[in-house]
Formats: structure tokens, sequence, C-alpha cells
């Protein structure tokens, strides 16, 4: 399935944020999240605690910063495709009538070879250049947080029915509510 | 149109995730935000600024958190609903086939009367049962302002393409990105 690329992290700053991607990626089928900024051990461990309890198969990775080029070039020479999200962008209205994101959403080898960016606070403008599509989840500015979540739930199919098998917590949907859960508490949210 | 209510924040913990709430509600056409939590300053500025460059109307108000549950049933009593997104609810999948959510849907009156509740760290679990439906934008551990944004979007007509009358700043959409815009550079983000 999809992979999330997350160019910039700073350690202090960004620690809620890119934790949020991460379980965001997770939770609406992507398969990895690839972060080229501080190496965060805390992400690490949290995002990585959540998958073995709530299970599924994810993974997560830090590289340098600077790696960033390097990935998104190599990424474009295995034939893989890359959307980047960004106010700056297109509609992702528009994106949705146009043919070639029918065909990503409706072929399973094109949605495994596709990398969808998401930057920190600043984006270098190579960025815009290098990847195949600029997409704008709305032109006003609101949370790459949002932005992933809408994009992936429009791209993957199903994305909100993902299921996570050899899960050890499990909750069982209720309309009233934290009646029904299997596994102890939860507090994460 | 809908409200979007808060209930908890920590000053500096929830700092940048109640940022990217408020401006996701913005974003997707709620009209305010409320936050049951620590007074904070700097939200109530950051917010305000991008309301005066970017357009629209968009209200944000702070009050002690303790006053949550007289601000849920004083909504109560005005005859509004209240929906509560919680991974421990019923999945939106199953409430957007629901008779109630069509309604709600596709009534201006009943959308104006819409509070849409998510809660931090931890939610009292009165909260559960005074709200009209508890919903789950799925049972996986993610973030609430994807779940925001992602119920916003299903529930709110045209929330991508919401418009913003009197903005300063507008981006024209580009497929390349970042070669548009009116106004000033944006660095938000």
């Amino acid at each position: 399935m999809v992979t999330v690329f997350r160019i910039g992290h700073r350690k202090f700053r960004d620690k809620r944020i890119t934790t949020h991607l991460a379980l965001v990626a997770r939770a609406l089928g992507a398969k990895s999240i690839r972060i080229a900024g501080e190496y965060d051990e805390n992400i690490l461990r949290s995002v990585s605690k959540v998958v073995a309890e709530w299970g599924g198969k994810f993974s997560i990775e830090f590289f340098p910063y600077e790696e960033w080029i390097h990935y998104l070039e190599g990424w474009k020479q295995k034939k893989g495709k890359i959307v980047h999200l960004t106010m700056y962008g297109e509609s992702i209205t528009d994106f949705q009538l146009n043919q070639k994101f029918k065909k990503l959403k409706t072929s399973s080898t094109e949605l495994e070879n596709l990398l969808v960016v998401v930057g920190g606070e600043k984006v270098p403008s190579k960025v815009f250049q290098v990847v195949d599509w600029n997409i704008a989840v709305t032109n006003q500015p609101h949370s790459e947080v949002a932005s992933l979540a809408i994009f992936l739930e429009k791209m993957i199919p199903k994305a909100l029915e993902t299921e996570f098998p050899k899960a050890k917590r499990q909750i069982a949907p209720s309309l009233e509510g934290k009646k029904n859960y299997l596994g102890y508490e939860n507090n994460d949210e």
C-alpha cells in the first residue's frame, strides 16, 4: 500500500504532529512512514507500541533531513508516483476527476508504488518540482494531519475499514461509546 | 454552520493540536470553535490572524475546563444535536447510512445547530452519555485533527470548497504549486 513521507521533523516542536501523522497513516491503511528530520526515539517508541498492541503491519523510519531529495529521486527511479500535499497545489476535488487519480485508486500495483509527501514548516521549492502532483486539500492554511487524513481516505479503498490482524486490543464500536472493548482501557485520545 | 467544541486544552502540551483543530474547523466550513481548557492567548492570536488574512467569518473562544458540562447541556436545551468523535463510537461509515445523518446533512437548520465534540487526552465518561451520537472515524488510535477533518468533510456540503469572503491572501491553485499566489508568501506550513 501507500507510503507516507514526512519532510521535516524538529524533535521538540513537531513531536505530536509527526506522531499524529504516523498514526493517521497507519489507521487509514498506509503501509509505512518515512521521516526526514531529527531522529526521535520517542516517536519510534510510541508508534511501535501502537502497532504491537493494535495489530497490523506498519513500519516507521527516520533518516537525516538532507536525504529527502535522494529519497524522492530514488522513488521516481523505481517508477513510483509521488503526490505532495500542499495548500499551493491543485484542488483535490479536481484531482479526483482526473483519470490518473482513478487509475491510481483502482490499481493495487500503482497504489503500492505511491508516495504521499507531507511537509513541515517550510518545504524546499525543489519538492514542488520533483513530485508528480501538488495537491491541495483546500487552499487554506490548516493542518498536514488533516490533509493526509482526507487524502488517504479518498485514495485508499475502504481506508476507514482497514483491518489490523493480530491485535491485542480492539474496540467493539458502540453508539453509547466506551462500553465495549476488548483489552484494557485506552487513554491515548 | 457547525460549531466545534474541544474538551480539554493544556497550554503547553496541546498548543499545536488545538491550533490545528481550530484551523481545520475554519477551513472546512465550521463557523466557530469553543475550547474548554486552559486559556491560551497564543492560539487566539494565531487563529485570529489567519481569519484576518485569509477571510471569512470564524470565531474562537475559551472557557474554563469545568464548564464543559454546562456548555453541552445548554446546547441540548436549545434543541441542538451533538456528535462526539471518539474511537469508541459507532463507525462513521455506518453513521453515514443512518437516516439521521442524511437529515442533518441536508438541512441547513439542523447543521446550524450541530455541535461536534473532540476530546483531548482523557474524556469524562459523562460526555459519552450526554451527546446524541458517539462516532468513530476508525476504531484505531490516531488523531483528533484527522477525525475532525474527515467528519466535517463528510458532513458539511462542499466543505473542501468553502469560500472565504474578504480575503487579503488567496492562493491560485496550480499543479506546479507555489507559482501563483496573491498576497505575500506563506510560511505557516
